[in-house]
Parts: structure tokens; sequence; C-alpha cells
């Protein structure tokens, strides 16, 4: 992918950072078009993101860099950057490994779908967390 | 699109809304599968966009609802509503009139590319935001 040149951060200065130094982030697959996730970056996330082509997120529940895939193996190979209109929110074009994004074993993390009845899970398990994570 | 039943808000309830009452929001085009915009939504709005059908969210900005294309006529038409797994974001599919989402008259927010120059604006505007605002 694109490296942005590594002498000047102006290219991060451009991001509106939160009152949390964050900025949203929705990781979309490349062929299908699918949206896979939304994450956070911080500053150092999104620089590493950039430098090593595989998106690093901020996990805000365990408040730190989150190098997706680290433990899943399942790693976002980040093939185009984008920044909406005013800031604060970046779009990813990923490869998904294994095809699995979301921490349940599914495809994505949004598999769940608004109908009469409430929420409802249309999108199967493709492979069992504890297979996924080794607990 | 689906109508949630309106007897119970237990769907709402099962939004991890944040701590100013808000909960994420990527509508992404019918068709094209084009991620078009990021925005926020708090209770209300995400109610009366299911109840309209069109998208409402919570202008951050102006600290009032926003139905979306009040002012450019550039409804969202909700087809599909998902939630994540964490119940932090929510996917509407959405149709957009117009071919317009960004405020800037560009057909998405999302038009900044990184490149090794930095932020590049790779899509075209389409209307003038005065013509589109009559400003």
């Amino acid at each position: 992918m694109q490296a942005a040149d590594s002498d000047t951060e102006q290219w991060l200065d451009a991001v509106a950072w939160n009152s949390d130094g964050l900025v949203a982030v929705i990781a979309q697959e490349v062929g299908s078009g699918e949206v896979l996730m939304l994450a956070w970056m911080n500053r150092e996330a999104l620089r590493r993101t950039v430098a090593l082509g595989e998106a690093v997120y901020w996990s805000r529940s365990r408040g730190r860099l989150w190098h997706k895939g680290e433990s899943s193996g399942h790693v976002q190979h980040v093939e185009d950057i984008r920044l909406d209109c005013d800031g604060d929110a970046v779009l990813l074009t990923v490869r998904q490994d294994g095809g699995i994004a979301c921490h349940t074993g599914r495809h994505r993390c949004f598999y769940r779908q608004l109908t009469d009845a409430g929420w409802r899970s249309v999108e199967p398990v493709l492979k069992a967390p504890e297979a996924i994570y080794g607990k």
C-alpha cells in the first residue's frame, strides 16, 4: 500500500482526533465490499498501520495498541486508507486473513439484523472462539 | 424496511450507547456497496430512523436531531440496519437520493486518499454546496 512520507507527520495532523486522542475506523473488505467492523485508532496506531500495511487499532477495553490478528491470526492487510470530509473517520480497505473479522468467529461484526422481533443473528459462526483463541 | 415492535424498546436497550448517549452509525450504499459516511445517533434518532425508514442522525455540531436531506434533499432511504458484536456501532444500508451524501457535494465523505504525498482528494464535486444549500 501507499506509504505516506515518514519525514513529516502533517498527514497525521489532518486527522481530527477526538478528546481521547482517537479516530473511528471502518474496515471494509476488498472484493465483497462488506463492512467488517468499526474500531478505533490513536496516532501511533495509524502510524503503525501505514508503516506495516496491516491494521493496528487502539483497544479501548484493553487500553493498548492492538495489532489485529496478533492472537487470532486474522490479520487485516490494508490496501487503501481514506479520510472523511471532517477528518474524524477513517475508512480502510482490507484483505481479511482467515475470512473472519469478528471475535465471535463470524465473518464480520455486523451480524445482528433489526427485524420486527428485534435484533436477530443472521450470520453463522465460522470458527468457535475457543478454537481461534485456544482458550 | 423492517419495523421493530414499537410496544417495547428492548431493541433500543441492546445498543451500547456511549457516555454521550450516542452510537456510531455507518451508512453504506446499496448496489455500489460504497461506504458513504460515518455519523452518530442517539436513542431518539434511531427510533425515528426505524419509524420513518429514512436516516435521522444526531448532529454533534448542531446539538440537534438531523433528518439527513432536510436541507439538501439528499435523503437516505434505509433498507437494512445491523448492530455489531459489542453493540456500539450500527450499519445502515441505504439508497442515497441525489447520489450525494457529503455536504461538500461529493458522492461520499471518504474522498481523501492517503498517498505518498499525504491526503489527496480523489472524488469529484458533483454539485457545488452553494447550489445544494441555496446559500
